[in-house]
């Protein structure tokens, strides 16, 4: 696995926090529905995978959250990236910070 | 709760992941020993408080990291701030996105 | 000169373009009052000095900000620091990308 | 124009600050190649144009940044996309700031 991506979709125009929190869990769903695996955060949601795919992915998230309903998106992204090599997964990255959460250990 | 925060430290020079992962480690401890409610994604860390207590820690965070042992850093830090309100929680956000998360739901 | 720091201010309350660049006119020329040499980009604006004093106007951008009329701020921060070193200046990573802007050749 | 973006492109594994600012100056080697507004700042490289243009140009930064010699890359990227309108240009955000800049005027 190569490449690891941090997202954050920020609905500039959604007048409401929950406006928000709409529109950024559809996103969050489009990017549950790709099959990578991913890990939700308060302020960005990592994805991990080959680089192709990330990117793929980075580029839809803001066609899905237009879709949703946003006029005016900003988004910041992280990519990790190495091309011959293995980036950290985030279970070996914050698996011991949250050893109960059966999502990150692979358990759903 | 009118400040929450997501840093992210690069120690720039070490020279593996793990020597990465063990200054994180360093300024993750030091997050937690502040008494601030926080969140370890796999890119950043989340923490929530009142702004002064917010930036005390970004700065304290990166005089921490040096101390661990990097001699140069990069930091991303994302400030969301409500001045007369209240923002939303680590919990609000993404809670039911761990729902078995012990930690997200105060139980620790 | 150990730090130079990158900040982008976003009024999420402004409705229009006109407001967000109002807002964040002020904090830039609150950055400009400080002194320290500054840089003004299309999505933030870099200072350089030493790292208290930078940290500083990372903490007082924000309350500047707050002050122009917004009532729900979020930053973006890039924080380049070496706790016993010398970080690149603006002038030495992108002087030769604008070779007749005075402002950044010291002229002004 | 729909779209603007900021690129921060990282060689994690450069030793120096020159090797560092040999693979960045490639990167915006690259994008210059590309026929796009751009505007170099000291921390990440912003373009505008449309979506897919700009999708295209940040994927292909990452793969210009390891051809030119980076084994591990961390990139920080703003996506400022308006789907049915205008993204501010660079000139209307940061003219005002560099007025004797003719790269950002249009002159070159």
């Amino acid at each position: 696995m190569n490449c690891s991506v941090a997202i954050q979709f920020l609905p500039m125009d959604a007048q409401t926090d929950e406006e928000t929190c709409a529109i950024v869990d559809e996103v969050i769903a489009y990017i549950k529905s790709t099959g990578v695996k991913y890990f939700v955060g308060p302020f960005e949601t990592a994805i991990e995978g080959d680089f192709d795919t990330c990117m793929d992915i980075v580029k839809n998230c803001q066609l899905v959250g237009a879709k949703a309903g946003s006029s005016h998106v900003m988004s910041y992204v992280k990519i990790n990236y190495r091309p011959e090599g293995e980036v950290l997964t985030t279970e070996r990255k914050v698996g011991k910070y949250h050893p109960e959460d059966p999502e990150l250990h692979g358990q759903i």
